[in-house]
Parts: C-alpha cells; structure tokens; sequence
C-alpha cells in the first residue's frame, strides 16, 4: 500500500509526501499523489519527523499511578519487584501495547525497549504496527559464576525477539547496569554484540551511590569501568548520564557511545544530579532523549520530556539561551544520536513520520519547533505514521478502548487496582 | 439553567451534582437529576475540582513561539516590550479569549491575570465564561511624583474591570513589582485595596537582582520592603517567590500573604532558583501554582505546571516523596491557599468542575491524583464547568476556530508572524 499525504506543510511550503514499501518515495512541492494512492488530505497540518524515545520499559504502563511518591529502594523492594515477580507475558503484551498507542498518539514511532517477557513485547510493537529496539534485561547479580548462562540467555533472547517481531523489532542486548551484572558477563555480551552486531542498551550513572560503589570496587568511574569490559562502543546506548564526569564524557565521545537524557524520571525519582548537557554537547556526544517507564515519570509522552528536557538544561545553566527549542526538537526526534535516530524527513528514509494540527492552540501561532517543545500535548497530533502506515489517528478509539479493557485486565491480575 | 451531571466518579463513588444558580446545589450518591434539569451522562468521567492558574497574563497567548531562547531582558527590551507598545483592545480581547479556551480545555476553572487593556481582559473573560480576578499593571518608573496620577489610575481600573467584567470578573490592583513601582504609590495602593476590600497582584522575589538592588536600596529584603509599604497582607498574592529567605517566608506566613510559584516560567527564563517549597510549607504558607504568561511558559495548561512544580521540587529536596500527587493537586486546584482558591467539591460551593476521561490512558489505571499530576494531559478533559455553565466540551471546535481565526488577524497586525 503506498501513501500520498497532500497538502502537508513542511518548512514554510505546502508538499506532497508518497510512500512505497515503508520507505519515503517521493517528498516535495512539485510531487503529486498516484492513481492507486491510499490519499491523506493534510491541508492545515504540519509534516513533522516522528519522536524517537531512546529509553523506556514499555509494559510498565500497568504499573502508572501505582505506589508514587516513595524513596527508590522502597518503591522497588516493597512495590515494583514483588509486582514484577508475577509478571506474565499476557501482561507484558497487552502493558506494551498500552504503550505503543501513547507514543503514537503523541508522534512517537520507535523506541529502545527494555523489559521482561522481551518476546511478548516484540510481538506488541509488531501489531501495534510501531517500530522498537527491544532487549531483555540481562542480570547475573554480579555473580561471575553465572557469565555463562547469562550469555547463553543473552544469545536466546536475540533470536526469541527477532522471530516475535518480525522485522518490526531489531534485537537489542540490554544489560541491566554495571551494579547488577558481573565484569566476565558484561566481557560476553560485548564480544556478542560485536559478533551478531546488536546493539546494546545499560542504565549509566542513574545515581550517586553508583558512581561512588564502582570507584570503590574498581578503582575507576562508571564509563571507564565500562569502557575496560569492551561495552563503550558505537553500538550501546547509554541511559541516564547523570554523574559523568569531563573525562568520563570525552572517553564516551571518543568511543562513539549514545547518551540518552531521561529529565523527567531523574527529577521525579529526585536522583539529585542533571545529566551534563552542555558539557555533553560541547564535546560533540551523541545525545538521544528517552521517558524512562511510565513507573517513574509516569507519561510516555516525549512531548512532555522535551520540554522538560529544556528547562532543565536552562535551569542549571542559569541561561534561557542554553537550549534553543530547534535544538530540543532535533534531540527528540533521534537527528542527534546516529544510532538512535535517523536523518531529517527525505526520499528514501523510512515514512515514519507525524502530523501535527496548526489548528492546535499551541501550534496556531509562533515558531513551530517553538510550539512543539514548549507548548504542544498529544492534542496537537493528529496522525502517525510508522513504515508508511497509520497506526495512529486522532479520534479513533476503537484499538484503545481494546488495549485499554485488555491492560485493566492484566493490572487487576497482578493487583494493581485503584484504592 | 440547572445541570444535572450524572454517573460521574468521585472518591470512589458514582455520584449525581445538581447545579442551580452557578452554585452547586446538591452532590452525592443519592442525589437524582429533576425533571427540566440538563442532563450530562458523565458515566466514565471522573468529577473533578478544576483548576486555578494563580499566575499570568492570558492575552500573551499572541506572543507564544515569538522570541524565544533569548536572555530575560534582550527578550524583554528587543521583542517583547516595542510589540507591547502597539497593543490595542482587540488584540488584548482575543489574546484572552483565546488564553480562556485553552485553560478550559485542560480543566482551568479560575486565573489571576495581570495585563495591559485590562477592560478587554475583562469583557474576554465574561464572554468566554470564565472567572477570573483582573489587575491593570501599575507602573509609576519609581517615580514619586508620578504616584498621584498612579492611585487616580488604578482607582479608575477598579471601575472599569468591573463594569466590564459583568460578575465573572473581580478586579485587582497590579502594582507591577517593588523595582517598577515607587514606595508613595505602592502605599497607596495597599489604602485603596484595604479601603475597597480589593486583592492585590505583585511579581515579588523572581530574579536576584530584585533582592540585590532592593537590599542597596532600602536596606531590607523585598517581602520586608514589600511589608513596609503596607502591601504585604491577607489581600495579595506574590508572584514567583524564587529568593525568599525563611525571615521573609516567617513574615509573609504572618501576614497571611499567599505565595504563587510559576515553576515552568522560572526554569524557562533562567532565573537560577526555585520557590523554596518545604520552607514555606513547613511554616503554614498558602500556597498557590500560576503558568505565568504564555510568552515565558509557553503553555497555560495547569496540568504542565503541576508536574513541573512536583518534579523540580522533589529535585531540589533530592528526596521523591518531597510532594505527593495529593499535595501537588490541591496546590494546583487552589485548596492550599484560602484567597485563591475554595474548598473541595461540596453542596453551596461554586458550580466550577471539570469531568476528566476515566478511558483516558493516563487515567486508566493506577491512582487517580497521580494521573492527574504526573499523566494526564488536555486530552484527558472532557469538559469543564464554570458558574454551572459548560464552557468546553472536547470535540467542539466552532468557538475555538473563530477566537483562533480572529488571533491570527491580531498577531499579523501586531508582526508577530511565523517565519
């Protein structure tokens, strides 16, 4: 089936964007749609590349609004993992799927998946019709004597995710962080990921108390740790960043490794440092956004995150003109992390794309990457598009209400009810 | 015209709330609709108090996207102040009607605004169906001569915001900060506000440099200069409150002033600090949550403002249980301050609710003042209520085109066009 979306504009002008076989055909002024076109009148929308969310645990939608407002070890120990020892892949389909359609509905078309019942998560973002790089959290709990059923696992999980997704799914591998997984462990996955090349997602210096234990056991910082497993390479996205140092950004730069920001879960799980954007960027590092799960921020809305994202970084900087929205904009849509993301919106790159309403109160008027950093919510999308086709258009409800009856469901199973 | 709003959740329960006169009338599980009652089926909508945005300047709303990332006073100076120089009533007029729609749409019931061309405010508010309380913007240069002609000027300002206004309006005086406005003028302010039994709007403490210049000039802090002039009492609410230090924070509590923090405007514009939230808390502060203006937000949805006030607090105290969703949400439907906002839902109460989407997937599952703080988004709003009158309803685009195509006319004339 191929697109032709009429009408749309796209830096000042009105254009015409076909699709053929996922991928962008023909995009411009002078294009026009084909006989046989699947037609999308896009008079009044703006043609906007889709978000990329570089970090997230999909199916802890379930887990929304459930016991907040805790210390994290409290809200893990005593909520989340006794929780999560029941998770089944019922739930962690139907939580996934959740959360495919809150990303859509808000422009996002892929992201960087990390979560348990990784194939029931694969087989989600296939029929949600998104594209996800998906990886099963891999622990040993430090305990070298497990490397080698871990890696064996890490192996399975590959060929399990890309068999469930197929071709909708790149498999990821996704050590947990370097407090939870053995050194000859983290040695294994990095040889495997340079072998199948896979890329790999790990939390980095989400907390203080990281940094301070691996100095402890190590005698070196978290990126350094990681660089001496073989880990810091082009492929592995490195998720929070929050207590780099300038060395440990350089070496990161020098390795090629993606940093992806998570403001809003840093602030609502009160981590106490901001990731070091500035410092990040004067160093040319490859920067991604991500929601972290809807467990600690609680939205999947990158709409949200950017702008938190922005005002954070202008916070801490004591400078409003710390991050222009333009360039806010182009981080959350993955046109700062080549791995992540990918170019801006032309003939031959994927037609994975959103449109979004200058009718929006917050579109209407001002700059649109403006408009769309600081004051537009998921009201202002009318329409995504992933691999050329909709999978999501404002005022359909019928999959929601499906996926939302399925995920109460599932909640109720694992007794996360409203009190 | 009564409303009989019918099957809406409220603590648990499905209740009916019966309006008459702009009040509610009656509330609970037994209540049954009457006969020429208009009847809502709010069966899936959860009843909930809307909320009050304490803090703004509603017809900004036409100068969203225009400016932005620039340094506080280059913004102010370059951009900002010469187009505000060519504001006329009409464009005030449809700025505000169009502030008005997006604040009912993401469930504000109730603003406190502070601009230029305050009758057209007025007129806007009233036509919209909103509430709100209006002050003209005092500003005397610090010039004491300039007093007299000041005070006749905002005597004046009553008269006119309240004819104006017809009711939905109540007016305020505006004395703009203690840096912009003489000590004579800001004394005779506070007369006329005692005097009238009129409130008082004042930005107090939002960049250092107030704290700095007003301790080399007067020899005190501004909450104790501000105390000097007689302004600091049960009528006035202080905007913004960043550099507070905890004798001001003792000596307001004392006064009965309430404090509003403006957090997505404070981090945006840089000022460096954050409204010192536990320290007011901790000494029995009312306390209240503005936008700010549309110019500096650039949002006037309150459901963006209560997670930013959340999130950054929890930062700063580097502790996530430093607010919970409970307190954020009372803070933002202005149940923690006694002069801005009312108390809970209840029979002889105010007819000003909103019903928000049980179906929504913020609110779907898990705590319901956790989906409303950290989730939920305008889209969650399916109507909101003002003085027993249903001034949005989700879906309605008619009023929204029409103020929108008259916003675009006004902002073209003012030059504010998107590049």
């Amino acid at each position: 089936m191929a697109l032709a979306i009429t009408g749309a504009r796209l830096n000042g002008e009105q254009v015409c964007l076909r699709t053929a076989d996922g991928l962008i055909e023909e995009l411009g002024a002078g294009v026009e749609p084909r006989a046989d076109d699947d037609r999308i009148d896009a008079t009044g929308l703006a043609l906007i590349p889709g978000l990329v969310n570089a970090h997230t645990h999909a199916a802890m939608t379930l887990f929304r609004g459930y016991a907040d407002d805790l210390p994290l070890m409290e809200w893990l120990e005593q909520h989340i993992w006794p929780a999560e020892r029941r998770l089944e892949a019922d739930d962690v389909y139907w939580g996934t799927r959740l959360a495919c359609l809150e990303m859509a509905r808000a422009g996002t078309i892929r992201f960087w998946d990390m979560y348990w019942k990784q194939a029931a998560t694969a087989r989600a973002v296939k029929d949600a019709g998104m594209r996800a790089i998906v990886g099963a959290p891999l622990i040993d709990g430090k305990d070298p004597d497990q490397a080698p059923r871990l890696l064996a696992k890490a192996r399975r999980t590959i060929e399990e995710i890309e068999e469930a997704g197929q071709g909708a799914v790149r498999p990821a591998l996704a050590p947990h962080a370097i407090y939870t997984v053995s050194e000859p462990s983290l040695r294994g996955i990095a040889e495997i990921s340079a072998e199948r090349d896979v890329p790999v997602e790990i939390h980095l210096s989400e907390t203080e108390q990281e940094v301070t234990d691996c100095i402890a056991e190590t005698g070196l910082r978290p990126a350094q740790y990681l660089d001496r497993t073989g880990l810091l390479g082009p492929r592995t996205v490195l998720a929070h960043c929050v207590w780099l140092d300038q060395a440990e950004i350089e070496l990161i730069v020098e390795r090629g490794a993606t940093m992806v920001t998570n403001p809003v879960a840093n602030l609502k799980l009160a981590v106490g440092g901001v990731f070091p954007y500035a410092a990040a960027r004067a160093a040319g590092a490859e920067i991604a956004l991500g929601t972290d799960g809807a467990g600690s921020n609680n939205s999947l809305d990158m709409l949200d995150d950017v702008k938190a994202f922005a005002l954070i970084q202008k916070h801490v900087a004591a400078d409003p003109a710390a991050v222009t929205a333009a360039e806010a904009w182009e981080i959350a849509t993955g046109q700062r992390a080549e791995l992540v993301g990918g170019g801006p919106l032309a003939a031959g790159a994927p037609a994975d794309f959103a449109l979004a309403r200058l009718d929006a109160p917050s579109l209407a008027l001002g700059e649109l990457d403006a408009g769309l950093v600081y004051a537009a919510d998921a009201s202002a999308i009318r329409m995504t598009v992933v691999a050329g086709r909709v999978v999501y258009r404002q005022g359909d409800r019928a999959e929601l209400d499906e996926v939302l009856a399925h995920a109460r469901e599932q909640a109720a199973r694992l007794g996360l009810v409203r009190s």
